[in-house]
């Protein structure tokens, strides 16, 4: 019941394009804190505890699943869900294995032989915590019991629970998903002509597919329809590079405090960014251009969508 | 049309247990030998070609899936559905997902972190052929690929495909599939006191789960009931283990050029194998006493079951 609290009590906004007002931020901040303790709590449960055999894997499953992430992949699918009027409840499977897949990527992305990473939000990576091949396991077990959990969530239809395995499958794998655009990003990372077309295409598959998916999911489970499926896919694609256009902002010009990170890393690593290629003002402009789209793409519902709005505004003018 | 022939023309085998016959061995080989043509033809269609991009990440992942592969787990899963009387089509993309699975987890155990292997069946594995990060991303994509195939199959019913989903989930996952197996078994190479209780543990997880839960799959497929679920589950579990003691004994007894592959590699890691604990011919009475009890199951289906039968005969006189 607490759990349908959630896009009660929200601000009313005016429905005007491209400003974002304190209490929009505000509301959106309160609703990603809010469903970011229920999707923990329900994590939690789905997760085998550290003490179940193989012990060293479900450990390192956890260690990097409760690594103090922000859940906006599940939040998103709470967020579209109920605003097509769908129960939390009917929800939380799919959310979870959302942040399921999205941790495995984590973990791999952080190897030795990818990124290499030693840190992520603080503490040692899974690798390092632990062993490469633990972590390597880690993933692996992550991404099954993703598509398990959705599978046996015995509270919505099996129709409707093949439709999200597919949904989670082409948002994760290749030609279209995350582990495409993640090889793309590989293959850019050697050379210095990545064009804006290049940068988008990485992008929308390395982290928006799972964003844009995350957002269907959440309103197939709600039952909408073909049209407000395209709109919401429209709305999340634009949220998607919004937060990578931001993100490659920040790097710029956050400081090491703000970001809970070294700043400046993709600069020395000459990466191909959206501020390297248009310099700081147009990238700015395309973040301000392209969160007016995704709040175009939510008139177009009639639907409550302030919280949908809402997370837009937060990622826009976000300082972290 | 063709397809259906599998199941007809097997010969007639006494249903006495403990002995195999040439002609059951030259039945199974059949049988294998054409389900791997068609498993074969199949995964051409489901997995997009070398040259859809990412190129590299779909190039690594038919590398190793057509590598020569035996297909057993696919096929075991179609003499299964067969004996049920399924027809093949509906049989063979939950076939092909169950070896998208098996080859993203050979893919990934090959790599330096891992069991560190330069070569598999005669030929370089993944990451040196490609890159440990395209190895990586490689298997990581198979798997996303496995759960979409079975979810997208419209052969179907919805209800049918998440039980399937679910099934490879827990037979590829922790704590009781190939993850937790591998884990177990990574964490005993470096034991000099392993069990044959832990033995048995650790290939019921690594190499069982996968084969007890293709054949129970292909039974699912085709309708069967409980009872009939459990004995096969039973049959296919005695399979399992007599597919890991055969191993074990080819490694101690037979030639590299039997094998394809370097012989007595296990006893010179050290690694706790069958022979190692029991002495060969207690192994050997052991894999004859593991066929008995799988042939035992057997006989509880009131079904057509010679191709199953004839599968473990093969296994427990093969040479290589």
């Amino acid at each position: 019941m607490m759990m349908r609290a959630f896009s009660e009590a929200q601000p009313k906004v005016a429905e005007t394009i491209g400003a974002v007002s304190s209490a929009e931020t505000d509301s959106a901040r309160d609703f990603l804190a809010r469903a970011r303790a229920v999707i923990d709590a329900h994590l939690e449960q789905i997760v085998p505890a550290a003490t179940v055999e193989p012990v060293t894997i479900h450990s390192a499953m956890r260690w990097s699943l409760f690594a103090g992430g922000k859940r906006f992949r599940p939040a998103l699918l709470l967020a579209t869900g109920e605003a097509f009027g769908a129960p939390t409840h009917s929800l939380l499977a799919t959310a979870c294995a959302f942040e399921m897949v999205h941790t495995y990527s984590l973990i791999h992305d952080d190897l030795p032989a990818m990124d290499d990473d030693d840190l992520r939000r603080g503490r040692a990576t899974c690798h390092i915590r632990f062993s490469e091949a633990t972590a390597i396991l880690a993933g692996d077990a992550l991404q099954a019991l993703a598509f398990q959990t959705i599978a046996e969530e015995q509270d919505l239809d099996a129709g409707v629970r093949v439709a999200l395995v597919g949904e989670l499958a082409r948002a994760a794998g290749t030609p279209v998903g995350m582990i495409a655009g993640q090889a793309d990003d590989l293959a850019a990372e050697s050379r210095t002509d990545v064009t804006g077309e290049e940068l988008d295409s990485i992008h929308r598959r390395k982290t928006g597919a799972m964003i844009a998916h995350a957002a269907r999911c959440g309103a197939i489970i709600a039952g909408a329809n073909s049209r407000e499926l395209e709109c919401v896919t429209s709305y999340a694609r634009q949220l998607g590079l919004l937060f990578q256009i931001t993100d490659d902002l920040l790097d710029v010009t956050a400081t090491a405090e703000d970001l809970g990170k070294t700043p400046g890393k993709d600069a020395r690593a000459a990466k191909a960014t959206y501020p390297a290629l248009y310099g700081l003002e147009v990238a700015r402009a395309r973040a301000h251009a392209v969160y007016d789209e995704a709040c175009a793409s939510l008139l177009e519902l009639e639907r409550p969508t302030q919280t949908l709005r809402a997370i837009a505004g937060l990622i826009l003018e976000r300082q972290t």
